[in-house]
């Protein structure tokens, strides 16, 4: 048994807490509002962000920070991307020495383009970062329905170590080194998952969908691998696997906006009616940035952007994706 | 322009023939039936494999294998798997020598393991064989969705010949010479299919069907590349994509079956109720026997034989497979 910290209670968090007391583990659950927390306490339910899944009477829900923090064998850090380094500084004077956080949210800084793990251990330089991520809507871990996802760890022990706490009957944990390849994977898929909402917005079926799936794994996997991720990881749960089940939810807040786009509203106008964060708009511009930077093509990134910031028309958008130059599949492979 | 020959008038024979004649070929479409080359003819539909598609006039339908064949710059085998090699051996007295071949149908030889390239080589040895794959449901393509698929030669001219013949604006033809690598992914893709037919008959959700799916894709690129397959083919269009095109999709018959399987039929009900050749079944035998001769860990492949052929209940299958030992997701990859 081990003691957890879970910062966030959110879906995910709250999810995860979940899945960690059932496990055995001794679980505080850290929310930003006292009003969530009571309701948390005494309802031992988030009716707005997780309904319908019960809270183990066990888990200790809490507003002190100090308290979640102090003397936890694993942190799990699941605030929302755009908060992470506020929260890290706010939790850093409470870390010890080697203390291990898990990064469970998705995103890539915007303004410094760096991948989540490091903002923390830039603000935390003392603790042991880490990264849980995979295909995981939070609706269908909290009802127990079959979900795998990978720990990500510089060292084989911590990843062993977060794979034998959180690893059940229905919850299957792979491990890997590959950090910045998971970490990249979460935050660039949902680019293309605004993509693939605005093709089922326009009334496209799934032959296109898949092709939009397709190739955007592989402009993702040219840009993940050319910042230094492998190849496997965009080919495994964190990549395709998680871009596969944002683009085909109805859970996905970057697909369902992706739809209103492609049915003709504007960026704001979609982000309005989502009513939540839509991670993918931020990502769009980073991926961008770095497509630059690193200079690879990734025409449906550049697509998103103009779809996104300069008002061109999902439809047109689309053609031009169906009418580029005649290509072939893998450059690479070589011909008889 | 290009003469073509199109042999089968299932729905993706006549969908394919619709957009060669399109792009302003000339073509000629063969049926085994004359009840059904003359309903297309003078109904110009196919009403009970492709309803609401209507066929340009100037497709010639006919019965006439050796008219069919003869004088034709490409011809596109578009049969059911099972009978490619017949029907190779009826065309190959009509074949010239170096005449084009393109095989449009996915499955692997039950009694051979052969993929069906090589089928159509061994039986019609004067011809050239090509290949065209790719998440393409006729149901969509006649209707003008954006499709993406690749022609796979061995030669980069005869690709680039077949690209040039099918690509339009709303249907996108990449090309590979990967032929090995484009046809298994085409056969296996449907074993899996079952298997996320199945976990969707139990009620999972899109978490568990994203793991199969990626896991699935895992297992398949593993005994392909043992087999000579490139992997980035089973990361492509042909393998990935037309996997999940294929797993989405209730317009597939596999996932159609897997479905009711999950739902506690046996194969032969769910056979029956779905009333058309489910491909995957007899894949999914030629998978476990490439398995066993290349000695490759293909776990979904085993469970799926298992419910298939020994009534093993498909709820604890997916048990078996979340229950595995636990695993390093890419155990190549290098740790600090």
């Amino acid at each position: 048994m081990a003691k957890a910290g879970v910062i966030g209670s959110g879906s995910w968090g709250t999810a995860l807490a979940r899945v960690l007391s059932k496990n055995g583990h001794e679980v505080t659950l850290w929310s930003r509002r006292e009003e969530e927390s009571r309701m948390l306490r005494e309802e031992r339910e988030n009716k707005s962000k997780l309904p319908g899944v019960k809270l183990p009477d066990d888990i200790l829900c809490t507003t002190d920070l100090e308290q979640t923090v102090e003397g936890k064998d694993i942190l799990v850090l699941a605030t929302a991307s755009p908060s992470i380094r506020s929260m890290a500084k706010k939790m850093a004077p409470y870390v010890a020495a080697g203390q291990l956080i898990v990064d469970v949210s998705k995103g890539i800084e915007e303004s410094t383009l760096m991948i989540l793990t490091d903002v923390i251990a830039q603000e935390i330089p003392q603790c042991r970062a880490a990264v849980l991520s995979g295909p995981s809507h939070a609706e269908e871990v909290g009802r127990d329905i079959p979900t795998t996802v990978v720990a990500g760890a510089k060292d084989r022990e911590t990843a062993e170590y977060i794979q034998n706490l959180f690893m059940n009957k229905v919850f299957r944990v792979y491990t890997s080194p590959d950090m910045l390849g998971i970490e990249l994977g979460g935050a660039l898929k949902n680019v293309i998952a605004l993509a693939a909402g605005a093709a089922d917005g326009l009334g496209c079926g799934d032959n296109t969908k898949a092709a939009l799936i397709t190739r955007g794994i592989a402009e993702m996997s040219r840009l993940g691998v050319a910042m230094g991720g492998h190849i496997e990881t965009f080919n495994g749960l964190t990549g395709i696997g998680d871009l596969i089940v944002t683009c085909a939810s109805m859970h996905s807040r970057n697909r369902r906006a992706g739809i209103l786009i492609g049915q003709g509203k504007t960026m704001q106008e979609a982000m309005d009616e989502v009513k939540m964060v839509v991670e993918g708009v931020n990502s769009a511009k980073a991926a961008k940035t770095l497509a630059e930077k690193y200079g690879i093509d990734m025409p449906i990134v550049q697509e998103v952007n103009q779809v996104l910031f300069e008002d061109k028309p999902a439809r047109e958008a689309l053609a031009d994706l169906m009418l580029r130059d005649k290509k072939i599949e893998h450059p690479e492979l070589p011909w008889k």
